[in-house]
């Protein structure tokens, strides 16, 4: 089967086209600033009849998420760069859907009643959700009688239990809002904890992982015999470690402490907390990307000295916390931009984790971006790196539905 | 030496007369509804000329502070029930004082300079920091000579280091307004630790230590080698753990999403946060007592069954976490009301963190109270119920500066 993948912001379009027998990536792409000046697709095609694999640029109107699905057809059409004949090929679509509240724990089959609990769960996530339903009603337009499949980000994490996702809060407000932990990534975490099982060659429900997915955003899961019963982010994706430019946890009472000092409103300070703290505020504005921060550390920048170690000192105290939510852990897994490529950040967090059986081994762990077991052969806690690949997980719970 | 021993707060005044060679508590008591109608001291005495130890309680107008102290020094120097001949044989009083900033690291002799320098993190402790100089003002008036010492409820944290004290936020804050962890409750912090390691009969030095200080107010600290390397209370005690009616750790974004729903301002929100969450909230109102919860939870009711799981959960999560701050922990402490006398609490924190070399001895641990080492002889970390004594080491803070 072929399938496409669809991951939609509110300006933006990512998709991938996947042949899940060989659960190869035929195509992908991005279309950006859609409804915006200047908006362009980006496209890059692996298999069918073209014989480049060079991305494509261009730039061209798109009005709306109609035109930027219709683009993509055109792209993966294309008599010259196309790769597959003809939009009949595309089997299903599988969509990324940020908040699936409490209403989903799996993936579903979209239907009108799924739209509607989707856009019923547009409160808990104003900037996500009504983007994905977008790009749905484009794609169902545009590709009338093709399965459309969504994935929730949250859908793995409803399996934590009441005492790890309900917040110390008047239980009326979960109650009348369901003001609780969600946890998003969870396309990553099941993939990741799946993957980590497989390669430890047992079975998952026997194991304790934690996930650390590290990215621009971040968040770690702790996967109890295959579920999920603990995770950092929470009501939003806001909370738990610090990110590229998101705060995580702070004292709730900063964000009044702020607000008097810098006069500010309640919106504005939600803004720095989102868009100008994480490693970004904490290096003075240096970077957010860690690539920058890893060279200015090594260059003894205090600035990049300072978010870099404040940054794997929580990320630490998250693994020893999801230790103790599990009496013990059996493997860690990193994933994610940053924990995919970062053997000072994965060697700097592991320093912390000595007392628990984790070892790494130096060597191996200096790898970036490839699978590896980087722990010592005598480590009690495994460690590995593993790539995340929500498209791909995407595309198999799509398969499996379908 | 006889040291008053005096704990301002903005409408109560609860003071001890300690005689310092012995440790003895000579009287001890409590001013309430200072400036308020119906005011009252209760006063209870242990020495002296008086024979009973019977709580003696007055109903009497207290107009101010000054009128407070006024009533201690009667209450102690009574012909009847007094404990003093006069009030020459006060020798100092030791105030606490809750937020010293990044002033004050040790206690201090107070003088002018330290009153404006208290004054001036006033803005970081708006309730308690005037009401701490209320106190102050009033027993240099009528104590004139008589030394006055500050005993800080920040200052035993000022050793955590940066990577620990800083939140993921624009660092201009930090320069600009010191937003940073301070940490609270650390005269107990540092009384248990301190006290932990003389019951091992080792150097402090040598030690990796976790204080749970389990009141109504809750913050845990990780001790390394006699200094404080993290804490779980932040800017203000609102942080960290779930407490009596405190929130301890939300997703920020919660306030703005409870404030839009709820149509509050945002220091309505905080009152919520701050009087209305915690085991409190979270119980549905039934009680932020954990006596109450107890009972209940014994008799399966489910309100009080979700508090106490929630609340036990997070404080295990701590101690994961400052078990890799430390990189391994030596001896954990309870303490304070609910952790001195949890005997359950104690035994489901404990439950988690078996992975880490935790095993209650259950026969001890039921111990309500009284100083204990209620770990298995086979546990790898020590684990002590510990009765703080927040007066005793104010009271020995101030003799040494005497």
């Amino acid at each position: 089967m072929k399938i496409l993948v669809i991951n939609c912001g509110s300006s933006s379009l990512k998709f991938q086209l996947i042949d899940s027998a060989s659960e190869d990536v035929l195509a992908k792409g991005l279309c950006e600033r859609i409804g915006i000046d200047g908006s362009q697709i980006v496209y890059t095609p692996f298999g069918g009849k073209s014989v480049s694999h060079d991305k494509i640029t261009t730039v061209t109107p798109m009005k709306d998420h109609t035109v930027a699905v219709q683009l993509v057809i055109d792209a993966l059409t294309d008599p010259g760069h196309g790769v597959i004949e003809s939009l009949k090929e595309i089997d299903a679509v599988g969509h990324r859907v940020v908040h699936g509240g409490e209403e989903f724990s799996t993936s579903v089959i979209i239907d009108e009643s799924v739209k509607e609990a989707i856009r019923k769960c547009s409160d808990l996530a104003p900037l996500h959700n009504p983007a994905n339903l977008i790009g749905i009603d484009a794609c169902e337009r545009l590709m009338p009688g093709v399965p459309q499949v969504a994935v929730f980000d949250t859908a793995f994490h409803q399996t934590m239990p009441e005492k790890a996702y309900l917040y110390g809060l008047p239980y009326e407000y979960y109650e009348k809002y369901r003001v609780r932990r969600y946890g998003f990534h969870g396309t990553s975490h099941s993939f990741v904890s799946a993957r980590c099982a497989e390669l430890m060659g047992r079975d998952i429900s026997e194991l304790k992982i934690i996930v650390a997915h590290l990215g621009n955003g971040a968040s770690l899961s702790a996967v109890m015999n295959g579920k999920c019963v603990d995770t950092s982010m929470g009501l939003t994706p806001l909370e738990g470690v610090i990110m590229g430019t998101r705060s995580g946890d702070i004292d709730p009472a900063i964000m009044q402490y702020i607000a008097a000092k810098e006069n500010l409103s309640m919106d504005e300070v939600m803004d720095v907390l989102n868009k100008k703290s994480g490693v970004l505020g904490l290096s003075g504005g240096f970077s957010s990307d860690f690539r920058d921060l890893e060279a200015g550390y090594n260059k003894g920048e205090a600035n990049c000295i300072r978010a870099i170690e404040t940054y794997c000192l929580r990320v630490a105290k998250y693994i020893g916390a999801y230790a103790a939510a599990m009496n013990g852990v059996d493997a860690i897994c990193f994933t994610a931009g940053v924990g995919e490529n970062g053997p000072m950040i994965r060697a700097k967090i592991c320093e912390y984790l000595g007392f628990m059986g984790v070892k790494l081994d130096d060597i191996v762990n200096a790898v970036r971006g490839d699978e590896a077991e980087i722990s010592a052969v005598d480590s009690k806690v495994k460690v590995f790196n593993l790539p995340t690949n929500e498209e791909l997980a995407i595309a198999r719970e799509t398969v499996n539905l379908c």
